[in-house]
């Protein structure tokens, strides 16, 4: 395959022209230049992704431009803001033109359907390596924090957890999933849909939010310490897929409980709201079309994290959030 | 050594407290949450530098947290707008304590001294790699493109070129150099000086800029092609420093050239200014301290780029421009 040059590389494959307003100077300048609509804030984030700890040698191209760019769009959902524009840096082994190929149609699909513009960036040869910005707009003050969760108020999940890491459990032999249920997990942990709409509908509503990256319970406790409460969860109610719940109740149970609560990789929302905001919460989910589950409550300052089982007794130990500079445990080792 | 854990290393070494006004959310939620001031446009721009190319393994961690924010700066200084917040992923091998420390020291200390607050990023481990996210203001209306340059126009250049070139050369051993004359050049090479001021006060009088990154003829060909025009440039009127001008006259007038025209890692402003405007360009030089050179006059669309030597003949070939994805020359080869 033929090699191609860096300026080559860009314009062939990354330089598109703008679709979304706002963009004043794209691809192609020593910055861009952008416009932040009146009366807006602006939010930044970053995520980076490595061959080797995030995804395989060999994991299919389409699916990782995708990918970067979904885990960002989380970001922008869990704090409610408008994804604009996006910059992507990246460390490439060579130039082949056919992985690059069905990795910016990946990308430039997810981009288009959110109406996110890439403006920028910068390549590299290097291990493989990918990091990418994303930069929305929320309206002045609207940013939902991890801060804001109060005792009393309720705590909701989007959609189901788990799945992505029961999936990559099947994957790698640890687990064995019938055809039809492991289809629609390593979709999920394929493709994540991030939840913009959701995030954006949340906004004035959800008094706390974050995306669950690391897994409902070390995830959660972020919320409790920015908001300095507790939470009391119910295992039970954590909507998860039928394969995953009937594993609760058999020999992989343990399995089946480091997917829910240290599960990363679904990319769902987890959010506190006031009780008495249960019919708004309900009426968003419903005009969004994402299920929305009510977990658990926001319990006072000092009262940690408890997770009942089905029995009504708190779990004694919590499967651990995923760290990267953490050693890897059996559950999280394979994490690639 | 001690490892940390990732949510650690990042409060340790990476959450300090914003000074800067426009700070809503900084680092510790899913995405930072900035006010752009009223009346200006947001700038922004991404480099990362990965470990046996950018930089090699062992280099002074102090040097790398200084340089991955310099190159930065220098971005927002060649569009005039004023650095404001950046976002760090990295990718570590290790958490190594002391070399984080020393990083962050680099990093922050060359933060402060431009008032940039650290607001958010994403750790992870892998091959080393540094991938740094800065965003900037400019008055609607003002940042300072690459295209704009028209015939007639004169080319400047900030400072001195080659030079950082020149200390790689003989750090390989590619050429000799008196100690004195290496010192001034290596710290050039280590701890770039990025021109924010300069850029800034070019606001309105430049009609073209970028940073020279690649070498100057490489990075004049880009204003030229943006502003579709040409430009004729004088080899003995680019500053250099004495030992590079030296070489222009013996037996090592390649490696000079190819310093001088195609040596990065200058990080000096290059741009165009209307004839009429010489005397305020001066007049910036002075006011900010930065030496400005007139090298040559923009020409007529479809000229291309001419660099004429001592004799006043056009040189036949220019140097290449460094291009990560193009097979290594002699000259850029050990770019490392």
């Amino acid at each position: 395959m033929a090699e191609l040059g860096e300026f080559e590389l860009i314009e062939r494959f990354f330089d598109r022209p703008a679709r979304g307003a706002g963009v004043v100077v794209g691809v192609g300048d020593d910055a861009a230049v952008l416009r932040v609509a009146p009366g807006h804030e602006l939010v930044l984030a970053v995520d980076m992704m490595v061959e080797g700890r995030h995804f395989l040698a060999g994991t299919d191209p389409e699916r990782l431009g995708h990918k970067i760019l979904a885990v960002n769009l989380s970001d922008m959902a869990a704090m409610g803001a408008h994804p604009r524009w996006a910059l992507l840096a990246g460390a490439l082994p060579d130039s082949d033109p056919d992985w690059l190929g069905a990795f910016s149609r990946g990308l430039f699909a997810l981009a288009q359907s959110h109406g996110v513009d890439l403006v920028g960036g910068d390549t590299t040869r290097g291990p493989r390596n990918l990091c990418l910005t994303i930069a929305g707009e929320v309206p002045v003050g609207q940013a939902i924090r991890r801060a804001g969760a109060r005792p009393g108020d309720d705590v909701w999940v989007s959609g189901e957890l788990g799945g992505a890491m029961l999936a990559l459990a099947a994957i790698e032999g640890r687990t064995t999933l019938a055809p039809d249920d492991l289809e629609p997990l390593v979709r999920r942990l394929e493709r994540p849909e991030p939840r913009v709409a959701l995030g954006i509908a949340l906004r004035g509503t959800a008094s706390a939010m974050l995306d669950v990256s690391d897994g409902l319970a070390g995830d959660l406790r972020h919320i409790l310490d920015a908001s300095a409460v507790g939470a009391r969860v119910h295992l039970e109610r954590i909507p998860c897929a039928p394969a995953l719940a009937a594993r609760l109740r058999g020999p992989e149970r343990e399995l089946a409980l480091a997917c829910l609560l240290a599960g990363g990789d679904d990319y769902e929302l987890l959010f506190t709201a006031r009780n008495v905001a249960r019919g708004r919460v309900a009426a968003i989910g419903q005009e969004v079309g994402v299920p929305l589950t009510r977990i658990g409550k926001v319990t006072p300052p000092g009262t940690g994290l408890v997770v009942r089982g089905e029995s009504g007794d708190a779990l004694a130990a919590l499967p651990r959030a995923f760290d990267h500079f953490a050693a890897p445990t059996a559950e999280q080792g394979g994490r690639a």
